[in-house]
């Protein structure tokens, strides 16, 4: 059974792998692609979804921009990882789709409200600014989503603070609502996506494919694996988003642990952190749980195995 | 010149004083209602709107309900104030009028998008949660609004904290961003309210209007007095949201001055106070203001005369 | 009756009138001195306290040095207000007194221990940081001391931010461990002390006294006034610790008014506020007063008084 | 070598079990033990110190009390792991040893200074109160001091909230600081003593010792292992505070790892977790340090060592 999704996202090298991933899995329906700041700002982050549709042969699913500004916190983007452009490296063709006219935050809405309960999973690999408004501008989607998988957060882990996570320190106002929300939320964090790390012989396996959208693949990787390495000390560069899709198309390739988790939205040392307790067993109420430990082997193959299916794409 | 306003409201007694207010005074045009969670639930506090706009007489304005809970904090009603309904104390009428059907949010958004720059002015007398969304989800309204007058807050004092405002505390994480969007801001907070007292003679000049309406504001100030005798130890009651409108068609009803100001979301004590520097001259640049004397007289002068020229209204 | 007190401060200028008003007063027994960093560091501080303890003829009370840095935070002093020494503007003699071997929080905890119950009041007029040590190393001593009269904080002026007074900002979990303690606090705060703004009528009597230790206020008030005109904008300079002084002297100088009083730990924009309750009437088991309104001929009288009956000194 | 440490603890079962090793271990010269609130009342925990002298046949130390609360929260004792006594389970004898009359701050001052530079080490296995108070009151305690191995805290595990420990939370600001005094400091957290499990096996090694203080450690377990099992879950109990102990006598007994920690001050759901930055290596000037991974055999190998060196004790 194919599972409808709706991608938010801020390509982004491993966003754009995630919308490769979700366009050629043929587990996946992608429904709806929204974006919004994070890596780099609105406007460029929208240019590069719609240019990665090009490459990814992306048509008949409606692309929308959301915000351009976190709920409450300055703008903060990540050009050392990302470059000037959100996703320097390959030269990106101009896009060929147009826009949706709605605002994200509208198509979300609109998306989940006209399937039926239950139909539409959640998957945001960037800062939570779009799904937290669209979960107040309209509460009743939060009992109509099936689940969110999200990227994001980390329960030991961190990368733009010791303890917090980009995607979610950017906007820890809109990451408290979300986990909050009452909807099921699997956070795919930094625990589980440092392990997603694209060694040699993954890059080879992705060149192998020998196809226009997997040696775009092979230069984003090229471009984000320098930045890794020079900003955070990675040897070789971990490939968070995909992993959110994967654990839709197969919750097998990854274990998770039920567990509650919040999001710190007043420490001085631990603002954005996603708070998650291990002490007991998760109360039978608890809706979160948190990605812990990868099959890097099974992962890799679903990303090898969009791209043969996406195969040769006309620009 | 009439001036165009939004009412952004959550009836309350004071909201539907204002109401009044806005309606009856020939120098306001009321061009939208809205409201939001408050004072009472989203649910009834729309429902009051409606019976009100009933009994004031108004028509040919849309109203529309917004947002049924704050951005990141739980639902804080008054019920100790404007009792369970939101409205206790008159028999209200069944509403005539049916709500818009978009969210609040984006009657906010395109009443403001299909004005000239400089024409709409909000006057939220809530939680800003409306406004705020309405600002991040199109951030173009920012400098197209003439300014923002909203009842919320205050400098030096504080009803639901030693030093936090009601409308400010229940969502202040709305306020912090409607603070500092960037767009003219005039806070008419409790040090001007707690001006705005319905004495004995207040009540006998309203009475004295003789009108439906008229009685309807008398009956609003009898209950609404004695839950704020009860609640907060005040011998007449402060009539908080009409001062808002009241700026508005008279600047000249109050002093204000210049001055930065600021929403607290981290204190221990303070969460929700509205941070007022008056350590030095307002710089160059500020764009937020503080009301700080009400002519007292004169500001029931608007009250009573909008009463008056409602006259008495068909329901 | 004289009021036995211990006067812990961080000279600074007003903290040497603090200390002239307190020797020359007849109803004020000074049986000792302590130090603190604040307006300089510990060093500085210590050394002006000496210094003018020699220009005003104070011998056989012991001075003791206390802490070099505040409880949690880093050290912040005042060179603009104070200059470079703590005490910019006279020529300071070479100190005559030696100081106490012990730490300034074993001399007040040996002090108040060696006392009846009642009989000692404490007067800090600088960051709290000797006190809160003193009372938790030695908790008996909160139940022993009759009152703590102090210079800092405010209900509604700020300096050091728009809502926090340097006393209180620089240690503040100092300051919430005195406020909170359970003694009686007084705090003489920026309401009150901007009240005491050293005119040139002012100058021009203390000048009549025509004494050494008068010419040495009015040296310090004139380096005090012109860095209190460059820094905050003061027209003359507001003369603070004297103040807590002279309520101890007579409570009569100035109203106060009992209300509860909190130090703000967490704020971002609040850090260090005294924030204070004035929604209702005291609790009875409320232990905190501030001070309202001075009465400005009667403290400058007194300051005045206590100059004359000091004399001229044989340095 | 033998390596002189001052034991600061609030005895409860695994302190009184650190001052049997520390006592036993002939590496180790016990030079003082000092008393501050933490598992029970200062009053409770200080006799329980003195009984366990005198269980252990411990003379000539000095023992002293210090704080009876910490710097600025309230009191929070943890009976429902140590009982209402703080030492539940064994009958206590009545102790014999005199407290030395100084305050444990004071005590604690005198030993360091009275010692060469780098002679003494701090070992604190309750809340860091009296250490933090001798910091301030004597800073030259700072650098005189060898190192501070302390038990409290945790990178990754908490026990009192998700992420913070019982010993850090209780008085945070006191753990500030200590962590950020400059002096070594070896966090031996709840990453390492969860290892430190009591199991059937470590019970009988110590009954096989088979005297009397060997018995009393056995029903220091019994008891600790019922609570531990009921308050957290713990199938053995983690018996935390001679680890740190046992670092100090051999270093290798855990492996450590460098790295930036400090204490969390604000945070609403993080108050007291001791944040630690592995993102990167650690700085040249980083003087803190993780225990991570604990030898087991070694470590019970010392405690059992310690037992049998004390042999049975005339009471």
């Amino acid at each position: 059974m194919t599972r409808k999704i709706i991608l938010d996202c801020d390509p982004g090298h491993d966003d754009a792998i995630a919308l490769l991933l979700a366009h050629g899995n043929p587990d996946i329906d992608l429904v709806a692609v929204t974006t919004v700041v994070g890596n780099q700002t609105l406007e460029k982050v929208t240019r590069n979804a719609l240019s990665v549709a090009r490459i990814a042969g992306i048509t008949g699913v409606p692309f929308a921009a959301g915000c351009p500004r976190p709920l409450v916190r300055a703008v903060e983007t990540a050009p050392d990882i990302h470059g000037e452009t959100g996703l320097d490296g390959p030269v990106l063709p101009e896009p060929t789709l147009e826009l949706d006219r709605r605002h994200a935050v509208d198509l979300i809405i609109d998306t989940v409200m006209s399937h039926e309960p239950g139909e539409i999973t959640l998957v945001p690999t960037a800062g939570l600014t779009n799904i937290a408004l669209a979960a107040r501008k309209e509460p009743r989607i939060v009992e109509r989503v099936r689940e969110v998988v999200l990227m994001g957060g980390g329960y030991h882990e961190g990368n733009w603070s010791a303890v917090a996570e980009f995607n979610i320190i950017i906007d820890p106002e809109a990451a408290h609502i979300v986990f909050n929300a009452g909807w099921p939320v699997t956070m795919v964090g930094l625990d589980l996506t440092h392990q997603a790390l694209a060694t040699p012989e993954v890059a080879k396996r992705i060149a192998a494919v020998g196809t226009k959208p997997a040696e775009f693949v092979g230069e984003l990787l090229d471009f984000f694996g320098a930045t890794y390495k020079e900003a955070q000390g990675f040897e070789h560069p971990p490939v968070h988003d995909p992993c959110a899709v994967a654990y839709v198309i197969d919750p097998g390739v990854m274990t998770v642990r039920r567990a509650p988790v919040d999001v710190e939205l007043t420490g001085g040392l631990t603002l954005g952190m996603t708070v998650t307790d291990f002490r007991a067993p998760a109360p039978a109420d608890c809706r979160t749980q948190v990605a812990v430990e990868l099959d890097r082997e099974r992962f890799w193959d679903l990303v090898v195995d969009a791209l043969e299916r996406i195969g040769d794409v006309e620009a």
